[in-house]
């Protein structure tokens, strides 16, 4: 009886080329090097390489201008004006929030990203309405992309009231996970921003994620407060830091006393490779036992004009900036953008074995660290089994 | 009487959609709005936006592995190892320098780069071979890309007794500019190896161009050097510090004052946006009057498996890493990918006006920014008035 799919002319990961890939009812069912089984659908890959699905950690679905003509930036260049005029210029686009994240949604897969962690903006201002934005779009893609969301107090807790109530409604809402942001440097309390997301996190049995881009010691003192707050709630593996530039910003032994502490409370870090900013000591985390893993940030957005949602392009950019030279460590990079990813989200079934969903993409290279530095244009993206882009280009 | 050709429903960096760019014997003779005129050759651009011919002013071209099948990196992570590991690999190579820097070459072509400068080893175990490979290549586009060659000292003048003297023979064999590295952390005589290469410069009326890594104090001592001596040859503007990485490891007003001696002196910086490396202030440079021009460094090579060739995929990262958000900050960056190297390389003509060469290329944007933020594949790419390159691939 033929299988749903067979890919065939395959080149795998671990260098066996001319390999099939038997897909049924969006399974993969086998993997072997030999005459490839009929199927009712056969898909000649032509010798490109075919990796498991990419997970993009960290995004701003809500804030993304694409679908719009070109929106030049309209903030001062300082976060807290980035903050504020999001405030006047998202509610005012011309196209809703539901269809941008769609559009970028999109462009995504076509990237080959299968899970996606996105933040929506919860303040006053908004009420929930990027959230259900967002909600509508994750809904609208569910067959291409795993998408969970952070509610995310992109103004602060403490510093605009209502912020806490609105965020104990964006959890019964549908959001994923409790955010949070720079207790000190934005909110100004640290203890009252910080209780207040636990205490709701706990409430709806969610896990956290928090923005910190604060520097130095500043950033340390907070990423503790985390820490310890995650031991107090037995919340290990539900907390994520996204960004930690703090880490970058410190003594080596105060890096590796911090390491410690996060491994200890089983709390990962997300980071698109810092920017401007101080990266953290991402070898020194994994060492140590954090689960590090990647994602995109800003994606031609209110807050920044670049990003291309490319998860591979975003592992091109950070190879850069910590120089894994070789390929073992560009193989570790490798799983930071896909499967250490797809792990941290809480979703358990990724990679290209029988058994596993076939969520996969292809490309032409020869090997994962050419994949990452040459990140050319994926031909097929699979999501459990169904075609969802061509050539770089949506078709689901 | 016809033109050789017409581009035609063009989008110009300006705004102006629907326009014509004529072109006679190389040179564009014409742009407008109205009713395109009669050619021999009409290529409709579809609303593409037509930018002008960028400038890749930091490459080695000899290094790349291009052309050959995966090539693990073999050398340990420091410079000192990838230097030596180097003169082991490269001479062993399947494919010599002047295949695999035409690969390259032809790649850069294809991303739009019409001018590049690149370093070509010079030490004894290599005499003049990875020059001549390099110089070959560049004879062999030349109808497709300007090519610039700096002999490159990569192991050092002082410490590898018989480097002058080849450096001296480089400048015979046909060399653009002398080159340097780090007199201080990789030659441990700063007096020697710079006296030696201002002599050969001085000798052959030469620019220099030299690779400084050292960073803060000792990067800024070297600088202060570079600089002196440029005064005392009066070699204003013929003078390029490669990476200046001290420059973003200093105190802000020790960067000022270094921003206005390289200003006074003439002395230019060209950058790849620093990778793991303090980033100079490339704003504070640029308001002292100091020229600023970018290249991509390191593509797919013996010392880095990353790098795409693509200027405008590096002016993304450059600009994540400084974040200018605005169209304007956008517009200047772009001028330091093509316009401004293009200057600093010495090439007079540059740019979408009429009786400039028809230098250019498309692709489908709005604008520079959304250029640079998304840098899509290269429709249509021309070289003094011949298509070079389309779709993103050679077809010279």
């Amino acid at each position: 009886m033929p299988y749903d799919t067979v890919l065939t002319n395959a080149r795998l990961a671990d260098g066996r080329a001319g390999a099939f890939i038997a897909i049924e009812v969006g399974r993969i069912v086998g993997i072997g090097a030999d005459t490839p089984p009929p199927a009712a659908t056969t898909i000649d890959l032509a010798g490109d390489l075919v990796l498991p699905g990419l997970t993009d950690g960290h995004m701003h679905l809500d804030k993304t201008l694409f679908g719009l003509p070109w929106w030049p930036h309209a903030a001062e260049p300082y976060r807290m004006s980035r903050i504020e005029t999001d405030a006047r210029v998202l509610p005012a686009l011309p196209l809703g929030t539901a269809e941008r994240a769609g559009e970028l949604i999109r462009r995504c897969v076509a990237h080959g990203t299968a899970q996606i962690r996105t933040h929506a903006d919860i303040r006053p201002e908004f009420g929930l309405a990027a959230l259900e934005g967002v909600l509508a779009a994750k809904a609208a893609h569910a067959h291409a992309c795993t998408v969970q969301v952070v509610a995310f107090p992109q103004a602060g807790v403490m510093r605009v009231p209502g912020t806490a109530a609105l965020l104990d409604d964006a959890m019964r809402a549908g959001a994923d996970l409790v955010g949070g942001i720079d207790p000190c440097e934005i909110d100004r309390d640290p203890k009252g921003q910080l209780d207040a997301i636990f205490a709701i996190a706990e409430r709806h049995g969610k896990g956290v994620d928090i923005h910190l881009h604060e520097p130095a010691e500043m950033g340390l003192f907070s990423l503790q407060e985390i820490c310890a707050r995650v031991r107090a709630h037995g919340m290990q593996g539900q907390v994520t830091i996204s960004h930690g530039f703090c880490l970058g910003g410190v003594a080596e032994s105060r890096q590796k006393a911090a390491a410690a502490m996060m491994a200890d409370a089983g709390v990962s870090l997300v980071t698109h490779g810092a920017g401007g900013a101080t990266l953290p000591p991402l070898g020194v985390l994994r060492e140590a036992g954090v689960q590090v893993f990647c994602g995109n940030d800003d994606v031609r957005d209110t807050w920044s004009p670049y990003g291309t949602a490319d998860m591979l392009e975003r592992a091109a950019i950070i190879d850069w900036r910590i120089d894994w030279r070789t390929d073992p460590l560009l193989h570790d990079l490798f799983d930071m953008v896909s499967g250490d990813g797809a792990r941290a989200l809480g979703i358990p079934e990724h990679g290209i074995d029988a058994g596993k969903p076939a969520t996969l993409f292809t490309l032409p290279a020869e090997t994962i660290p050419e994949a990452i530095g040459q990140h050319p244009r994926r031909r097929l993206v699979l999501f459990a089994g169904r075609v969802v882009a061509r050539d770089g280009a949506w078709v689901a």
